[in-house]
């Protein structure tokens, strides 16, 4: 009998798991299971599609369920939703969304779990059942958002929560004419990011014309059949179309009833360095587990793509007997926030303040060509180093253009644990069109 | 009495050092002897402005003398040419260019030499002093090429040279209507790159309306009064104006006149980390100077705004009395070629056989953004591992975009002595607006 891998999730860790523990073994016989109808592409895509700028779903598609079959001999189920984990006799329960109710069983030799994340739908909020508002976290509701769009040709959206999927969606629902809204209940916008970011951000918004309101407590949604109001701070907003955008919760619910250990701090599945969970022959990858920063040690909850894809391989590769580590994330991400590009890496000033880090803060501004350059635009950089060694511990920037190039250079830097003044050491590639002969990077190094 | 640093050399380094000198020590006297009639200016925004994309001429500027004088008090005597040093006395005779002949001397407790280089215009060949071949060294000759092509409205321009300089030129002169001829001696352009690349560079000038001839032999140039036709391998072809980009040389005659030693391959003034030559109380920095590869810790020539800057600094901090050590150069550099970039760094493939290094080679090819994003563009990466270990030594990048992005990130990995491996561990910025979420970085880390 040949040995079977069987993988929870068809979505992005899944498929790259799979992909990946082909590649390591032609052997194994290999089988997913994606609940959906829809599997291989990227969540990151989604605000595109619905705003048309990816004009079509299948640009967003990597792969398809016979490309799978036919070049790489891997099964992949659609609309098959795993029910139950049996650790003990190594078996899946299994319904076929074709046929409700009935249950086949799978047994497994090998196990990893990509359950990936859902959206916090919560439930205190009366109306928040009304049609009209969605959240953002697969490809089916990418759609329904689009098709509502085009025949209800709503005229006010509203957007509850400013992190990154939220205000994607602000430019996309700009870009379709919609009049937007902002809500955050913090009192600054984009909360993973400085105060001194979050303005910048939030002047973009405005001129972009998003109206953005924050400290804005949600007390419920209105309407007949559909959504037609927001009840924001004791005032009522008009909002044809909802997106609630307030985060994500790790999708643990099969893993922890089938007496899988989660992390306790983030509620993740947890793994080790091996992306091992805590019972045998199981592994965990993507949006379902935590992370660990490289530079606190400790477990940290970060749904992005780039960490999910690493996690998956990882996780195939010990699944198939080669040895693979996890080292952790840097932390980096970057966002497009209409014309303006906003990125971080390392810890977040929230983080350092909780782990009582002592840290300064530099800023430094330049321009991402050189001055007399067509083209040239301001970049503003914030950077947080330890007291004393001045390691930098993280950096925030923004700017048109020119950020996207740099904040790179600043996350090898963390991982590498260099201090602002080891940069001064690199010779950047200069050329006045692409950035000025005393680089921003290079003036970092000097404060 | 006051102590006196005296600097010769105005454009770059030469400013550069005055400027840290005086942020070092706000007493010490000092005094900058350009022999142009030009300070503070950027060699390679001359180009741009000979094609019009930088329209004024005071935009290349960065500061003037009376800025110098007023705001930090620093005195810049421009159209002063020195004429000899003598170390001995510590003394400059300086010739005021407005009064020819007339030399004042100047004693020095401290002396910065940034003379710069000049471009190579061979003596060999007959017709080489005719009106309209120009060299491209200084801003006075800009404004002379700019003056010629805007009053004689010539037709053919032919670049006799493809290093950077001469392709950076040949996109001004088809951006201002001339027909336009690169000419190479050796088999490939570029020669500080790979074939492939150049190769690449090759298409993209062909693309756009540029005759390249490889393996050219230029045997000289005819005309009443202007020239007019280049022989070149026993043809002749139309030139209405010419510009020689053969390379450039450190200009060496004052220091090597007054004793001081070069560095024996580069021919370059001789320094040491702290870029202090081989006599008591003087430093040198910039293109007069050679620099130190961080990869072999050998002595290389690199004549680079980047470079000069820091080493700039570096002998202003030593020469006022705060140690300072210039650890080299990582060999980075990029060019716009038209619409193409095209990037380097680490040990060329040249210098890798040179040393009889043992390397492999490796490609990787994506795209600058996710595949389905709009204006993403592919992007390609030679990178060159030392055969065993697999650290990275050297790397070369193309594309129409995203190169100047990722090109530092592989300077610091090489700076830092990392594997290409080592890589895998980074997580880069993802978002499909700005990065594939499989970025070729991330790719070459599994190569």
């Amino acid at each position: 009998m040949k040995e079977r891998l069987c993988i929870i999730g068809g979505v992005e860790a899944g498929l790259t798991a799979a992909a990946q523990a082909r590649r390591n073994d032609p052997g194994i016989e290999i089988l997913v299971f994606e609940k959906t109808d829809y599997i291989s592409y990227g969540l990151c895509g989604l605000p595109y599609f619905i705003s048309g700028a990816v004009g079509d779903i299948k640009d967003l598609f990597l792969y398809s369920p016979s490309y799978f079959k036919e070049n790489r001999n891997i099964n992949v189920l659609t609309g098959h939703r795993v029910r139950r984990i049996d650790c003990a006799q190594r078996k899946l329960d299994v319904e076929d969304q074709g046929s409700p109710g009935q249950v086949k069983e799978f047994f497994y030799d090998k196990l990893i779990i990509a359950t990936g994340a859902r959206a916090i739908r919560p439930s205190g909020w009366p109306g928040a059942d009304l049609k009209n508002i969605f959240t953002l976290r697969d490809l089916s509701s990418a759609v329904e958002m689009k098709e509502t769009i085009r025949e209800e040709k709503p005229e006010n959206a509203v957007i509850v929560g400013s992190g990154l999927i939220g205000l994607a969606m602000a430019e996309s629902f700009r870009s379709l004419g919609l009049r937007t809204a902002v809500l955050e209940k913090e009192e600054q916008i984009l909360p993973l990011f400085s105060r001194r970011t979050s303005e910048r951000v939030r002047e973009e918004l405005k001129n972009r014309g998003v109206e953005v309101l924050t400290g804005a407590r949600v007390d419920g949604f209105t309407g007949t059949e559909r959504v037609e109001k927001v009840s924001v701070n004791g005032k009522s907003l008009p909002a044809d179309i909802v997106l609630l955008s307030i985060g994500v919760v790790p999708e643990t619910d099969l893993a922890s009833s089938a007496g899988i250990e989660l992390e306790p701090l983030t509620r993740a599945v947890k793994v080790n360095r091996k992306m091992a969970v805590s019972v045998p022959r199981i592994w965990a990858a993507g949006d379902c587990v935590h992370s660990t920063s490289v530079i606190t040690g400790k477990p940290v909850y970060m749904p992005l793509a780039a960490i999910t894809d690493k996690q998956a391989q990882i996780a195939a590769n010990n699944a198939t007997g080669k040895s693979s580590l996890y080292r952790g994330t840097v932390g980096t991400l970057i966002e497009k926030v209409f014309g303006l590009q906003v990125a971080r890496t390392g810890l977040t000033e929230k983080q350092l303040l909780e782990e009582r880090i002592d840290y300064v803060t530099r800023e430094v501004r330049s321009s991402s060509r050189a001055r007399y350059y067509p083209g040239s635009e301001p970049i503003g950089l914030t950077l947080f180093l330890e007291t004393g060694s001045k390691k930098i511990l993280g950096a925030e920037m923004t700017g048109k253009e020119g950020v996207d190039k740099r904040i790179d250079v600043l996350g090898l830097a963390i991982l590498q644990g260099l201090r602002n003044r080891d940069l001064y050491d690199l010779d950047m590639a200069y050329t006045p069109a692409y950035a000025p002969s005393r680089d921003i990077l290079w003036l970092a190094s000097l404060k």
